[in-house]
């Protein structure tokens, strides 16, 4: 009976990986540096090397292990394994899956660091026991994940629920990085409140935030707590925009909750009430009052425990 | 051995019902005139009698009929088997499905119209072998249906994929029925485009286009293929927005395929010529081009297919 899974957060500066329990309980931790800028082959080894670590640490054998599960950055391939660019980490178009398969005979299944988190909140965190969540990131981007009749959902190329660049203002002149205009990422992220600020001070408004070059989304949200006129209606513009977006994605997916983590929903009740007013009035009444919108609940492990439950409910299925 | 199911279309002025094997092939056809007005009973008798005919007409046993599928205009419960309201049917809060499963003893399954066509084009249309369909009507209003990994995707309500409703310009001064300003139905429904022709007649805008109080997206349509400058920016715009609204699903579901049915769609390639032009400049270039957006492919018969396939699809889950 194999009792354990591994789970593996790959970030572009730290490697977190933790064995738990089947219930998601973690018995070793270890946290080891990527080192991103040594190649492929040196990040492969750390993460084999993190792995080994927790299960020396735990005493517990391979043949004890259930699955393992890896979180990372996309773009990637979840069926196949591979990771197919990332900004921050070196590989390209490389199956980080197969050689870990290989080296400790346990399943290893990757997909992408929100759905990841999307899997760990409807596993362990603000979406136990439903059947339908999303998940949204709100932080230097915006991006989603989703659990939908009780399974990881990632669309036809790995790449659902990219909600930051879903559009709610066509003709708005704010540009996405990804070349869209008026995208929720364009109007609602950390980066698009620090850039609003900017353009503010900038024009000369009269705010007492200063340092136009310098300015985060953290700081117009202080400003806005001293009651600072400029950086209110920024934030309510923003909250505002993001309550449409999330509008749109009640309609469309109908869930039963929509876990909100990420920097900027870290503002925490002012943040929710603002989205929760907006989305309110952009959709149906009967389905708004059916979907719980809430924060996320998992704190600083997130990102490892997202990874153990796609472990944990990838191996379920099968 | 159960070789057969029943698939139900229920309108608001017909019920079709067919009796089809396990591959689609309708065997014997019927359609009664639903009597909406004579109240729940009469409508309930018709649907029994229609089921009753198909049976006699084909020499088949309710015990060779693995399941029967009703497609009926929502909103409803399909987990229940309810009509919840709608406005060309007396059913209020009523379970259509249990007193057919009483009467017959076969397992009986309900489900909005919407999402009966989806799983009809993914079973015998434009779907077929994919895994993720999306389906979108445009007519009057703009509904759709999804299947999701396989299986029907419906959410937490039954009321998933209201498409139509998705904000795309929210300053926009286009109200919908709902209440909402800006949505897709707003903007590129049949409705929408019959408004805006008025809105341009009544505006004494210099066009071949008539008698605002009787024009339809047809005439506008019409005047497009003459050559008409005011009925190209109606239809332009109108198709545009569908786009965005086709882009928001792309970043939303990642899906193999989104089929395009309804009304407005038979306009035909200068529709999706202009959808697809839009939705292009709205979302990532790798995730547009691995989706498919094409027209529906079931005609006439399309209402009871879908019932059909629900009924099929539905029964393999089990």
């Amino acid at each position: 009976m194999k009792k354990y899974v591994i789970g593996v957060d790959l970030g572009g500066t730290k490697i977190t990986t933790a064995i738990s329990d089947l219930a998601g309980k973690i018995i070793e931790k270890t946290t080891l540096a990527t080192g991103a800028h040594l190649g492929e082959e040196v990040v492969m080894e750390r993460i084999f090397e993190s792995i080994s670590m927790v299960l020396e640490a735990s005493k517990i054998a391979e043949e004890e292990v259930r699955a393992i599960g890896i979180g990372s950055p996309g773009p990637l391939d979840a069926e196949k394994g591979t990771i197919i660019t990332t900004p921050n980490l070196p590989f390209k178009n490389y199956n980080v899956a197969k050689p870990i398969e290989r080296k400790f005979g346990i399943t290893t299944y990757l997909d992408n660091d929100a759905n990841a988190a999307a899997l760990g909140e409807y596993a362990f965190g603000a979406g136990k026991g439903t059947k339908n969540l999303l998940y949204i990131t709100v932080s230097t981007g915006v991006g989603g994940g989703a659990v939908l009749n009780g399974r990881p959902y990632r669309g036809s190329t790995s790449n659902a629920l990219e909600v930051g660049h879903m559009t709610i203002e066509p003709f708005s002149p704010h540009r996405c990085n990804c070349g869209n205009y008026g995208d929720l990422e364009s109007l609602s992220s950390g980066t698009a409140i620090a850039k609003r600020a900017k353009e503010a001070v900038e024009a000369g408004k009269e705010t007492i935030l200063k340092d136009a070059q310098t300015i985060t989304s953290y700081e117009v949200h202080q400003a806005y707590l001293e009651g600072d006129a400029v950086a209110m209606e920024i934030l309510d513009k923003a909250f505002a925009y993001m309550g449409i977006g999330v509008a749109n994605l009640i309609v469309n997916f109908d869930p039963e909750v929509i876990v909100i983590g990420g920097g900027v929903s870290k503002i925490g009740d002012l943040f929710f009430a603002k989205v929760k007013e907006s989305a309110r009035t952009r959709c149906f009444d009967f389905m708004f009052d059916a979907v719980k919108i809430v924060p996320a609940e998992l704190g600083q492990d997130a990102g490892v425990i997202g990874a153990i439950a796609l472990a944990l409910v990838e191996s379920e299925e099968k």
